[in-house]
């Protein structure tokens, strides 16, 4: 059995919360955070505290707080046996004072209220030495198949194809939103087509699936839709992106 | 049972083609295209030509070919007494020369090989009258629930919408794969995020879904993410996209 300290009291820590509660290798023995209100969510099933020198002992305790945070949580930490590891996609290790540290970042966007299954989750670790990665590794295997020894430089790139595939991604189901309201159209004609393009690319790679003016180098079509656009932003996204994609694909027409 | 013929023998012609012969309400009668080696696979199951002045008598015309050669094919229809449409989302209605004439377009994306599910496709039904109305509709019932009368200014917008969650994400997909594949890492990393992303939107808005450096202003994370780009047109898009999304967001922070 290995007992985790939460710190922080976020989405993310929610989601780790209510993973880890699944299991029986693994005990949350305390959740610590500022906001009061959020503790008292966790208060109902485990210790709580908003004070952080009344951290317990445990073998593990996952910092799951903003990033701008976390250097100073793990300050609270530097006099703790246990191993340290963070959960952000975009910071070093290095962050942790500790000795015995590590990095554990699920790779997954977590909202309020929205389940999702942690078992195709890439939970990405790294550690300060071989007996850390062990133990992050029990227990990552807690809650997820789906396990990556991943170094911080590495872990940053991850970070950034993230954003790119998740938060511009979203931006760009918004324009979409954003077209259909304003002609009086449901976004709902959207979301089959946005759910199979997701899907698509789970089989084949993105290069391969590729299609659209700007890939077939379609200027007639394209010039018919930037006159459609009025937003500026859009505008300028609609031409940039199609002449990214005409930059890759004009070497195969 | 309605009579159809299919002009065209591309993916979505094979589509629909697949879809129809589901539904006992449906006859495809004929197909007629150019390629021969694509005809080839509809002749197992229906009768096909290559001569456009061969087309059987129907009770539908769907014209499933390029934009471009809509208006060419759908000439050789002109003295047929049947409804005559085209399928394409970016074409007017009238680019067809019959008198009885509409539009039949499946809003989604497909693919060689990866079947798909129409009945939640969204089918966008445009017709010269009523009486063409009516016959599109039961048609299109035939293999959707998802029915919508869609006017051709309508849908070409939808059409520009179909272009940034589909073609334009997808995009974002390839550099997403790029950045991992330059650090040896798999794109698998990225899959599961990209379902979550998908999926979000479909019960919630874009808007509200939105997350990320740019959402909340985090010039440091946005800086430190430029830093590891190398691609000229992906740090362009980083910034543009970065820049789109604090236009939106600054009011709120």
């Amino acid at each position: 059995m290995l007992n985790v300290i939460l710190l922080g009291t976020g989405n993310l820590a929610r989601h780790l919360f209510e993973a880890f509660s699944q299991s029986e290798e693994v005990k949350i023995v305390q959740v610590v955070g500022r906001n009061l209100n959020d503790l008292a969510w966790f208060s109902h099933h485990t210790a709580v505290s908003n004070d952080f020198s009344e951290i317990f002992d445990a073998d593990v305790y996952l910092i799951a707080v903003k990033d701008d945070a976390i250097g100073e949580v793990s300050n609270h930490l530097s006099d703790k046996n246990g191993v340290v590891a963070h959960t952000s996609g975009a910071m070093e290790m290095d962050v942790i004072q500790s000795e015995r540290k590590g990095v554990f970042y699920p790779l997954q966007t977590f909202s309020k209220g929205k389940k999702v299954d942690f078992n195709s989750i890439p939970i990405c670790i790294e550690a300060s030495d071989g007996e850390v990665l062990l133990l992050l590794k029990k227990l990552a295997v807690c809650i997820s198949e789906n396990l990556h020894v991943i170094d911080s430089d590495q872990r940053k790139k991850l970070h950034l194809a993230a954003v790119f595939v998740n938060n511009f991604t979203n931006y760009l189901y918004g324009i979409g939103e954003e077209i259909c309201l304003e002609e009086g159209l449901s976004f709902d004609l959207l979301k089959p087509l946005i759910l199979e393009t997701a899907e698509k690319i789970q089989g084949i790679s993105p290069k391969e699936a590729q299609t659209g003016p700007a890939r077939r180098n379609d200027e007639k079509s394209m010039q018919n839709h930037l006159k459609l656009l009025t937003n500026e932003d859009n505008i300028a996204l609609y031409t940039l992106l199609s002449e990214a994609i005409k930059n890759v694909y004009e070497k195969e027409l």
